[in-house]
Parts: structure tokens; sequence; C-alpha cells
């Protein structure tokens, strides 16, 4: 599982098969068959037999004529927690209802718990095992939420840890400030109060200490309101900070059209979204971002408005919304099969959903999602014929080798 | 991904934590921590503090607290098959009719065609590649089913490479024939004279090659008859052979209670098995094979009559059914997760539906699907906690080593 002898990407990259719409910015991309990684950024991509002189005599990695695509990106992640909750999946199997678990101690409240009695590296070692996961299927990038820690030290330790993993992995990481994710239980039936908390103190501290790169809200019944969204809103336009939105997942709260107000990165889940969100969506620029994995551990029968997304050209992302409680997912190419078999995502959409659009859900278009000329050299090498085997097999890998931030990534043989 | 480092397991193996139910024959399997493994069989279980003097100065392993299940048992695959259908998965997406997938070659004819064009060395060489995936995860045992090739010398070039994947990978491999799984083209409109050889001369010359350790048969509207089905059961018990069926998927047949009155290992599928279908298998013993990857990739909404399954005490195994049409499944472990998810199994159901069940399915129960004295070397070290853990993350593996037959296969760090 571990990926094996990081050692530098610079050089010349040939025998390689690009992916359709894997390249940015390359002029005669369908000949394209080589690239070049210098200080770990592409300087060059083409066809080999017209490789500039100036790149002549570089180290050579042979691609053996693998398919190439850009690397991964998880763009809706909440990947470090405290503790788990298998066993609460188990006692939900086995007939337990929803009162027993809480009172078995469950639920997001036992998640909350555990996050804030876990030290950061605690914290730190249960998320790099689970991000393994995922960077050995071929991500380069992934966000990550706070939102379990719903107070300022503890929604602090998760951030900082967001910043360790991307050091400690060299995998670009977007932390995301998710502090009205849930009520905490001190402030039961105080939300204004705890709002304000967000907005006034919790927010602008981490926000001055470097720890945040966007700003979440979990708009639902169970979870806050549109008023209490659009307050979290206006802090992080305050600070500058662009927004994003857990919107319409169980209920058509017109969230979709209050982020869209706000010039949203993205709304995430939007089972329950209108034409009204579609169409304000489409006029923000917002991403629409899929996440079957949760749909699939919920038995959820509601779809997503794909036909209509379509229609109005929304930018689609896929991703594993890796969390305890509703989708502890540690595959974000299952998340293509799934995007495809149960969303009926076409190929190309799936593809690129963790790839290009994925990219845009986290503002990171210019950088990732695609490989051009300037880009920091993120790609994946992958043992199969062509994309459709990449959402075809469930539950395999098929990856031959990354290329994660300048650096290679392979398996052992 | 591949696995490495085969060494001999032989010695005692200490520090392990036994998951519940894997122990067979051990008198006091609560304290059990330690086992020896003797010549690629496992010759003692127990508490280490009780470690009898015969054992004494044995090579060590250290198991370092791991969890520790039976090597895992995936008892119904098409494993061997030329060529693979993305292709046409993604033109399904992409909206393509029935008829237009037919045209431009797919369905199952497709992989007929493709596996008679395959040399034995080609088919080999893909299905090995996809048993690595299965490997990975702790599978020591796994069914092959021919089937694709519908002719003597095809069918016996599918069987030929099942017996050389057990040799090649050290695993435990059951052959069965699955002459009647379609029709062939050139005997359209011919199903009895198909059957007919299929009984009087394909069976026969494959057992006499020692290729045939079962015999199954796809008893379906689309496929064969019950009364054709009945032909081919009778010519397996002519031979000596045990029977399987491929029943109940897409309608009732009522094939279950014709199997059960040959003694059928199991019946798979079932979603459409009736009460009476229910009762016969419980009284003969047979195995019900549930298939959660082709109910998914099929968007199936028939569950199988679990309830009553449980209800009956009829054993439920849970398997891959891979295969290049309705499940390109490359994970037993995601099974476990969907027969959850999806049929509503407890997790113990599911983990002994890939173990002590499976292995029932093909025969195997005195050997595999449990760890106990005189029974070859498989089981499997976890980097989990418990076997809720198995059942309740999704698209992951989380294996620290697998001993297969004997011998040690591990991944790098
Ligand atoms: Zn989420
Ligand atoms: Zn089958």
């Amino acid at each position: 599982m571990n990926t094996v002898a990081n050692h530098s990407a610079d050089g010349l990259w040939s025998g390689l098969r690009f992916a359709p719409g894997s390249l940015d910015g390359v002029a005669d991309a369908l000949r394209a068959d080589a690239l070049v990684v210098a200080r770990g950024a592409i300087a060059w991509v083409g066809a080999l037999a017209e490789l500039p002189a100036a790149h002549a005599g570089l180290p050579r990695h042979a691609g053996g004529g693998a398919l190439v695509t850009p690397g991964l990106v998880d763009c809706h992640t909440h990947l470090v927690y405290g503790g788990q909750r298998a066993g609460e999946f188990a006692m939900r199997l086995a007939g337990a209802s929803y009162e027993q678990v809480a009172q078995a101690g469950g639920g997001i409240v036992s998640t909350v718990r555990a996050t804030r009695e876990a030290s950061e590296d605690e914290l730190f070692a249960s998320a790099s095992a689970r991000l393994q996961n995922l960077l050995a299927e071929g991500v380069c990038a992934v966000e990550i939420k706070s939102g379990y820690g719903l107070a300022l030290e503890h929604e602090r330790k998760q951030l900082r840890v967001a910043r360790r993993l991307a050091q400690a992995h060299g995998v670009t990481v977007r932390a995301t400030f998710l502090g009205a994710h849930a009520l905490p239980p001190e402030y039961a039936g105080r939300s204004g109060d705890y709002i304000r908390l967000v907005c006034e103190e919790v927010l602008p501290a981490l926000h001055a200490e470097g720890l945040v790169d966007a700003v979440d809200v979990f708009c639902e019944r169970i979870a806050f309101s549109l008023d209490e969204t659009e307050q979290v809103f206006q802090a992080a336009q305050r600070l500058g900070l662009p927004v994003k939105l857990h919107a319409e997942q169980l209920s058509d709260m017109d969230g979709a059209r209050l982020a869209a107000r706000y010039g949203a990165l993205s709304c995430d889940h939007i089972e329950h979204l209108s034409q009204a969100g579609i169409d304000a969506m489409r006029d923000a620029g917002t991403v629409a971002v899929l996440l079957p994995g949760a749909y699939y551990t919920l038995r959820d029968t509601q779809l997503p408005p794909i036909a209509g997304l379509r229609a109005a050209g929304v930018p689609m992302a896929v991703s594993t919304d890796h969390n305890p409680g509703t989708s502890p997912c540690l595959s974000l190419l299952l998340m293509v099969n799934m995007a495809c078999t149960l969303f009926r995502l076409t190929v190309p959409e799936a593809i690129a959903g963790v790839t290009v659009h994925a990219a845009r859900a986290l503002g990171l278009q210019e950088t990732h999602g695609a490989i051009g000329v300037g880009r920091p050299a993120n790609f994946v090498l992958w043992d199969l014929r062509d994309v459709e085997e990449m959402a075809y097999w469930f539950g395999g890998r098929g990856v031959l080798g990354v290329v994660r931030s300048g650096g290679v990534y392979g398996f052992s043989a």
C-alpha cells in the first residue's frame, strides 16, 4: 500500500500516451508523447521527435507506452478526525436504532469527542494512514475540512494537521474551515451564539495563523440555516476567503443561490438542487461537487440533477467525501466508477470530475487537474489501455507509478 | 500492488489477535494468540504461554498484535477471459442502446469471440493480473469458471489457465465447468444439440483430463431451461462431480429446488429465490452465494431474500462474481462492504461469507475458510482494530501481510 522510492522526476519522460483532455495549452496534443520535468515543474510537453535541443541530454524516464493522466484531485474530504465509527456501522446492521446508537455514544457527537480528545500527533498519524490510500491511486491534491473540533483549539488542531500532511507527503492540500459543520453540544439551543463565535473569533484567529484556504458551511435543517450560512459567508468575505457550501443534500434550502451570490468555488452534494440553483451556479462559475460515496452508504435514492447540470454546462467534480459517518471511502478511483454506475456520468465526465473540474472546485485550476508547461509535475502512469478502464474496473488499482510534486512514487514489483 | 518477498511461513507466529469465528477445533479460542506452521500446514494453535515444548526453538514471526482472519475465499468468479468490455461500459453511459452496443460487437458474444481468439498464454497473463488484486487482499482460494469458450478446445483452454494460475500463484483454485453459460452463436436455435454436446462430449473429455472440480449451469430464460439444467446435472452426477447453479437471478425458474435435489454445493445470485427454494437449500445443505457486485453494476433493485435465508439457517457466502459484463470487480473486501451496505448483512455474516461459508460453497470446508490444526497455512494479518473495520472502510486495503499456502506475502514498506 505504501508508496516507495521517492526520487526526483526531473528529466525527459517519453513513451507516454496522454489521456484525452489531460493536456492544457499544448498545441499539438494528439501527437504529444513526452514531457520534460525541471525542478519539479513541467518545462515542455510535445512529441519526442520534436524535442527542443535545449532539453537534449537530460536524464531519461521511460514511460513504456503507459496511459498518463493528470494527478487526481480529491476536492471534498473530512480526512482528519479522531476515532472511527466501524462499531456504529456494525450496530446498525445488527438492528440497532439511531437512538440505541446514540446511547452507545455513536453519531457525529462521538467523532467530535474523539477529535477533541486526540492529540495533534494522533490525528496526524491516523489521517496519514488514510491519505496513503488516496496517494497510492494517484491523488496529487486533496481538500481537507475541519469541522469535528467545533472550538477554536480543536479546529486549529485539525487544520494544523492538514498543513502537516501536505509537508509530510509532498501533496497539495487545501485546508477548508468548516466550523459551521454541526452545533457543538455545549451550544445546544444557542445556534446564534455559536455562529457569532465562529464568525467573530474562531475564523479570524485561524485565518490570522494562515491555516484557512476556504470556508465551508453545512446548510441544512439538521445543521445551519440560510441566514446563519450567510453570516459565515460574510465573515469569510471580510477576510478575502473563498467559500463553498454543503448544499441541498437532504432538502432544497436554496443554499446554492446564496453560495452563487458569494461567488462560491463549489456547491457540494446537491441531491435536491433546483433549476434556479443550477442557473445561479452556472452564472457564478460555481462547480457542482458530486459525492457518490455518501449516496451509496446512505442508500440514498435522490439523484443529483445531472441532466440539468449537464445542460447548463455547470462543471461537475467527483469526490470521496471521506468522513467517518457517511462515507468511510478510501478510493477516489472507486468514486469514478460509482459516478458512472450510480449517477450515470459518462466516462469523460467522471475523469474530468477528478481532474480538471475538481481542481476548479479548489481554485487550483491554474496549477492542478491538467498537464501543461509551468504547472507542477503531477501525473499518473496507469497500467490500463484507456480511460474507459479507469471507470470500468472497480475495487482494483492499476497504477504503475505517480509523479507528485516532482517526486516519483512507484510500487515495488 | 504486486506481492513480494515470498518466503516460508514455517515457524512460530505470535502476537496474533484472532478474529471472532476464525478458529476451528481450538479448545481455548479466546486465549489463543499464536500458531505454529510446519511444512506449510498449521501444526498448533493456542496461547503462547502454553506452547508445547516440542515447538520451542522454532523460527519466530512477530504478529505485532495484528488482527488475523483465515485466508479469504472468493467462491464465484469468471476470472479467465479474453478482452474486456470497458468500451461497452462507456458506450452505454454515453447513451448507446443495447442494440447499438451489440452492433458495435459488444455483449457476451464479444467476450466469447475474444476468449476463442486468445492464446492460452494471453488468457493466463490477463487473468494473472486480475488475480493479483484479489491475492493482495488476502484471497487464498478462488473459484474460476469456464463458460466463455463454449466449445471443447476453448473451454479446455480456460480450465487449463485456471490450473496454471493455481501453480503460478500458490493459490487454491477450484475449476468449475460452465459450458452451459450461454448458447454459442453457431448453435443458435439448437439449444438441445448444444446441451447434448456439453453432456456427451465436452464435459466427459475435460473431466477425463482432470480439469473439472465442479459443474455449473446458468438456468434462466435468457440461458438454459430447467430441463436442460437437469441434463447437465445428470451428466455431472454420472462423472461423480458436484454441481452448482446460477439460479433465480432474473426470474424464479425453480432452479434452486432442482439444484438441491442434486445436492448442489451452492445456488448463486438467487435474487428471485422462493421460500420453497430456501427450504430445499436448507435441507440439502446448499450454500446461498450472494453477489452484490453484479447487483450494484446492474443497478438491480430486487434484493435476495436475506431474511428468509437467515431464518432458515442457510449459509450465506459473498463473492465478487468477477466477470467482464456485469461485475468487473477486483476486490472481495469491497464485496464485504457492499454485502453490508446494499444487502444489509451483519458484519459477522459478511465475514463468514468470504471465509467459512465461501469455503463450503466450494466443498473446501475441511481445509479452507478457518484456521485450525492440519489445515494449510492460509491467514491474513490486517492493519485494523477489528473485523467491523473490514466491512466499514471501502475502497482501501488494510492488509499487512498474507500467509498463503505456507508462503509469506508482504508489501514493501
Ligand atoms: Zn462533506
Ligand atoms: Zn456468475
